[in-house]
């Protein structure tokens, strides 16, 4: 593909009022810019509107600076406004244990250029994809945590997180608990699986669960982690069917195939800045 | 299609052991069945084993006859077992309230020939649906319930299905719960269709609890009604994809469309005889 | 729910111009209406633009002036330009010949409210529909159709479709090709079912032709009928899943599903003024 | 898990015939087999029978003596039989070109125990998976092919297949036709994954087709490689969902992961034992 000039992408959220699709779009005609996309969505019944616009700057303009002229659009307008410039790739931490598919699968997804990220780092508790990460050559960091060490493990995760300069914690199977402290001082996204359509079977075993209440749909939930365990709000979700034929090992393995694609979507969606949350619930401009 | 000659379906449960299949088309074969389908499975942890087998009979034999001796043959090898004629159509009773979708889909798949069956009469706690029942020559019997008169009405319900002698009831979206003591009096299969997917959402207003939660998915879930409410074995599940855009009604009607086409199929697996019920969960011989 | 203000909905597509979005969401603005959804796409390769817009109108406002005005704002912006005042309902006519499930699909989902139209007579070539029709209050024309007689059958059709001020026909399941003079004359959108994922299997018995060739999934195609028979601009496709049980009458069975559901679909995304058409293909804004 | 008693897995077809299952599962039991699953299927247009059963024996028992004993007694039932013993992993070739999508998913479900087999060796036309196969432990084999030195390169192949004692090829996107001959002299079954629906957009660059028929569905078929290009016995079939925002590029990253999973399905269920091919149709135990 060509060269092309380089986009900025807004999301916008606040409450309704009459003629911003206009003021928006008129801002960014006047400044120069060429919309590529723009879509919007208004909550009836809570008066919110919500926008996600993209789009191209001509060659000679400075996308720094027009997106912080607009980030001072959208405030004038009273709305809350997050402009990234396209492309610019946010660096990214996976967090996983012993359970590799995951983790597989976004090195893979990612070296095949489905994500516009850098995969900076790789946090274990485990030594088991030590080798994996650094044969991709990405830094390992083996952080095992106990019930005793957990509070200074994670004060050496975020030590590392802050200076790595990372945007995005994406917890592939990762078999801790982050703390509510951890997240409030990560301050950014963290993106977490979980294998069941939630809010079914929420918390330990959730395929064990499945299997002994005979659902005949298992599921994966992928969502942004909170304090409130496996309570966040989600971003993607899918199923797969099963039958009585299957055993626990089966959903577990028919169940590995959902993560990923569970996981790759919302993480694509996340660094696509396709994503607003609002009300413990996602907004998502796909 | 040319008439074909008579078959039995029989459903066997029971502690495995070895032989069983050999046991059981050993006696098909000597008493002059061939035998169209046969499925086996073995639950391996609770070393339980299940079977369906469909055969078919020379023209001269009686199937009554047979199912007498199947059964005998079943019990002898101490087995649960099931028998029934193909094609002997139960009498089956639609209980409905004002929602009709249910309703008009199960009446016009039963017209098109893919429920192996008779409706033999509807039951209602509303006059909506009288007309619509009358049209297409279905006794429509209006008890209404309120909370005082629930236990009166449940006897006038259980006295017309004795009377009528039916065989299973469909709750196609009847909106009173069956109590304990008329699901145990009544004695028969109930199929119910609950709009969510279960065990999320149970109770009331499922599409609101959905709405609220933020999911991304909604379900619709067809199982046996039992005591505990929305607690019974699970035949069938499906959902579809939802998105922030969609409002609470928009998910009712998306959910009709699940609801309609879960509980179609469900049905339809009942009257095939495909069904085995253990430890409330279900075996589906599809 | 309350009386809503009326809306407008246009649907724009053409050569692709700088602050597009901006000129048409500022005239909007300009004159008193207020943006509900705006989507666009660009066509890269080809550089066209195509956008939907629906907004809705101070309550003194005359929604017919503010379309004429619209309509030329598109005009003078150089664009090709449809508005309608959203829920104006257009007349429609539906196909059938022998085959009932899309019929009573429809007709269920409009007695529903899912359909913002008016559903003004049926047209079949034979009688088999026709006491349906009428326990609907729906018109039935009955229009017998041989080799011979086609020509002056689809003259019969016209004159009726003109004298009845259709502006949609319906093939639901209609067993008659109709002529490239026929579409030609009427003017106005033809929505066909095809029970096949064309473009495999298209033209006669597409599940006899699924089956002989194996494959796992059937499926149906809604698309606007052309002069190129099953070759029109695809509005909506499905699938569903069989195997090496099914029968051929299997494959009808679960085909009419996919059928009901996928002409359903097509229909409400026209009705709701969601579909673009463009170089034999179509952008559908869901 | 505990070590298990050896399975023998039998697949037979052939003309139908009174009391087959009896003759069979009666062998089985009066050899001391403990039928685990079985089930059949009758074509009944055809006349044809279908079974695959499998059955434990005991630890005494000689597992290659029995399969030799049940290949005689299916030949003496006049029944086409194949008989495997179970877990016994056949060796596997890979045929890869530059796409690795297909082959990386193949390489991690092998590893994580999903594929019964032993992954032997890998042939492509490229070197660019040399050092990823290496990794993993596997012999890579770099045969360039060109239009003069095609059968050159086929007679090498396929005397590394022989040589390796080869029992199954995956062409995991090989963009290479496999001559008759080739497949002729190999002998084994040959799987390969196309990118689309078939028999829709067969031949060359099917997301390019599909793009500009402008569906709404893309799709991915497993099928055994025959003389006909794209026409060989379909194993599995699945589909992903498009929109026209949806580029050329989007259908490739999309059709990546329909790829992966039909073509890994596919060779699951090739590796269980449980496709017969009947009239270039698969029947398929699932």
């Amino acid at each position: 593909m060509a060269p092309r000039s380089p986009r900025i992408v807004a999301l916008l959220s606040g409450p309704d009022q009459k003629g911003l699709v206009a003021k928006v779009s008129g801002w960014i005609f006047e400044n120069g810019g060429n919309i590529i996309h723009a879509d919007q969505h208004r909550d009836q019944e809570a008066g919110v509107f919500f926008q996600r616009v993209e789009w191209s700057i001509d060659d000679g303009s400075d996308p720094r600076e027009m997106t912080s002229a607009f980030q001072a659009c959208g405030d004038s307008l009273g709305m809350k406004t997050q402009v990234a410039i396209s492309g610019q790739a946010p660096r990214v931490a996976i967090f996983v244990s012993k359970f590799d598919h995951c983790f597989h699968d976004l090195i893979l997804r990612w070296k095949a250029g489905e994500f516009p990220c850098e995969i900076a780092l790789v946090v274990s508790n485990h030594r088991n994809l030590e080798a994996a990460s650094k044969s991709h050559g990405i830094p390992f960091h083996y952080i095992p945590v106990t019930k005793e060490s957990k509070a200074e493990a994670e004060a050496q995760q975020l030590a590392l997180l802050k200076q790595e300069d990372i945007g995005l914690v994406i917890m592939a199977r990762y078999m801790q608990i982050l703390s509510p402290i951890f997240l409030d001082t990560f301050g950014q996204p963290t993106i977490n699986i979980h294998h069941s359509f939630l809010p079914a079977f929420a918390g330990a075993r959730p395929y064990h669960q499945a299997h002994a209440k005979g659902v005949k749909l298992i599921g994966a939930t992928a969502h942004y982690a909170t304090p409130d365990l496996d309570q966040g709000p989600i971003i993607h979700q899918d199923v797969a069917r099963i039958s009585h034929r299957n055993s626990v090992e089966d959903l577990v393995r028919k169940g590995r195939d959902l993560e990923k694609m569970t996981l790759a979507q919302a993480v694509r969606w996340h660094l696509e800045n396709r994503i607003l949350v609002y009300d413990n619930k996602t907004v998502v401009f796909d």
